[in-house]
């Protein structure tokens, strides 16, 4: 490895700050910031919840009178609108700083150059793109949002090494270890939606929420992902589990006054594509994680809609009259699915693979 | 990770030279040895090949008088008896070395403690055990081959992520890349055997030999690993790939004359466990690899004769209708077939899992 500029060095403390808020941001981004004058951190901030200041404001508030003459770093562009708060990009102006460095240029629309363009047209000195493909991770689903106004789609599977996630009755409990199962609350945690097949809910009464992260982590910041089930045939139990928070709840299927009645967000019956989009549009969910059954997993990543593919992968052979992980059925080499393997992590007995699909 | 003794970092050097024979010593073990006096080395030498002189030999050649109080790390225990050579406990003794600092005891029946004995009954210190569990990864085969008179067997499976190896059509040429199969070459480099199976042989005219290591070897000085196909039907073609070096080609199968004209082993045909046996006992063949397809490999793990699966995982997904990496069927959880996760490795864009049946 390389050594790091000052300039990375500092950028790499604003995206641990802006780590900070990856579990209660949303649908905002995550945003860290650090205040540098001669070679010392003189304010630090992050962006902590949607409706408070962002980074820079609590970066600014901490250097007072020190912030003048001080270097930026932001980790995403400051921004240039009135949205919930004042723009940042004049905030730092009046603060007096001296330079901003900036590692993600920000894409949404709204903003897009124009908080550069605020900073430069008052003298300052902007530097952009330092850490950026760090930085770029932390809004994985927000960039590519304001981007492309398609979510960030991340499929979850956990399967045997023999490619197995249950038995043919359908018996499956547990083939990941503690740590596994642990780790898929954090990405439920940083996910506005977690969708899973009405086929599953009825088979496991599964609940799909965050109830359990690091021990640092108070649980109440949390912002519980909404569970959306596909259900095209409206089998939806009302003794279901997911029934018990109807505030997070979202339906896919034919209308339901019962589900109304909950308070059920219920969505018209479409294709995946259609309701990938109507999740970023109408609803500002940007990251998407699948928890689903074979068949509903293999139609997102079959109609290209994964972004990434998490797959847990437990020490074990299930055997193969067990159930396939992907039921798709190809015949020739040529129309394997390939991935690029992004990276690999163990996790007690398990391993995580994050493997990116090479069509996207 | 907690400190390391200096004990502990001598017999690290000693067990980095043994590494340096792993490829050349065959039926021979791995050993290191270091001479340390006054804080600082004085000898050093590991075994290279059979019929050349034991690593403590090379390193009381190179200490000369020296050797003189000096503490000699080895990473097993010395031998007691007349072999190709003279015994190196005694050769310790007459260098006047004052300490023996010793990683593995010998199992091997010949030795077992007698070395230790005969350093002790001279008056030298003896330790036993320093890094014992990391100078034993050097000679898995061997120490398991004298404890239990069975080899060490490593099966070695390429899959996907959904847990198959070719298409139904048996089209399957490299799922894993480069790396992964360079790979697979150390681990025959390190094997007395490779086993397969005469369907594989039927298809893909392997030849299961060393042909490429890391660009620091020498291939010349590496003992090439017999090549043993199972081959109950008598139908290895006189014009496979693997008849073109008979000198390291093993068939079990009925005895036919012409292999025996070409100079091939042949072994009666019986059980894999009886077969197993008989390597190590009548060829000290310690480490066995198998290469083979799902239906031996499957007949291997659940005859419980498998010590470590080496899986190469790549990241693509092959499809429900293509061929299962293990094709035993189970109908409960509990008949699952569990390992324990030795060891993960990233090779290029593909995964190795090294594993341990739980069964063994």
């Amino acid at each position: 490895m390389s050594e790091l500029s000052q300039d990375q060095i500092w950028m790499q403390r604003a995206i641990a700050l802006a780590q900070l808020g990856q579990y209660s941001t949303r649908p905002n981004p995550n945003v860290g910031c650090v205040l540098v004058k001669d070679g010392k951190q003189v304010g630090a901030g992050f962006h902590p919840k949607a409706g408070q200041p962002h980074a820079e404001v609590f970066a600014m508030r901490e250097a007072g009178d020190l912030a003048q003459g001080a270097t930026a770093y932001v980790t995403l562009e400051p921004c240039a609108h009135f949205g919930r708060t004042p723009p940042c990009a004049k905030g730092l102006v009046e603060a007096g700083v001296a330079k901003v460095v900036v590692a993600c240029p920000d894409p949404n629309p709204l903003v897009a150059g124009k908080g550069v363009q605020i900073l430069k047209d008052a003298g300052i000195e902007v530097e952009v793109g330092i850490c950026e493909a760090e930085a770029h991770q932390l809004n994985l689903g927000f960039l590519k949002a304001m981007a492309t106004g398609q979510p960030y789609v991340r499929l979850k599977v956990a399967s045997s090494l023999d490619g197995r996630t249950a038995m043919a009755s359908g018996e499956s409990k547990w083939i990941t270890g503690s740590e596994a199962r642990l780790d898929v609350q954090h990405w439920r945690a940083i996910s506005g939606v977690v969708i899973t097949g009405i086929e599953t809910v009825l088979a496991d009464d599964c609940q799909l929420n965050v109830r359990q992260l690091s021990a640092d982590i108070d649980l109440s910041t949390v912002v519980q992902p909404k569970r959306l089930v596909l259900d095209r045939q409206g089998r939806l139990p009302l003794t279901a589990k997911l029934c018990e928070q109807p505030e997070t709840l979202m339906v896919m299927g034919p209308y339901r006054q019962e589900l109304a009645d909950l308070g059920v967000e219920q969505i018209e019956v479409q294709s995946l594509t259609d309701l990938i989009s109507l999740l970023a549009q109408q609803y500002q969910i940007y990251d998407v994680l699948i928890e689903a059954g074979a068949t509903l997993s293999t139609a997102f990543l079959q109609e290209k809609l994964v972004d990434e593919l998490i797959n847990y992968v437990a020490p074990t052979f299930l055997g193969a009259s067990a159930r396939a992980m992907f039921n798709a059925e190809f015949s020739v080499m040529a129309e394997q699915l390939r991935f690029k393997l992004k990276h690999v992590a163990q996790l007690g007995q398990d391993v995580r693979l994050s493997l990116i699909p090479e069509s996207v």
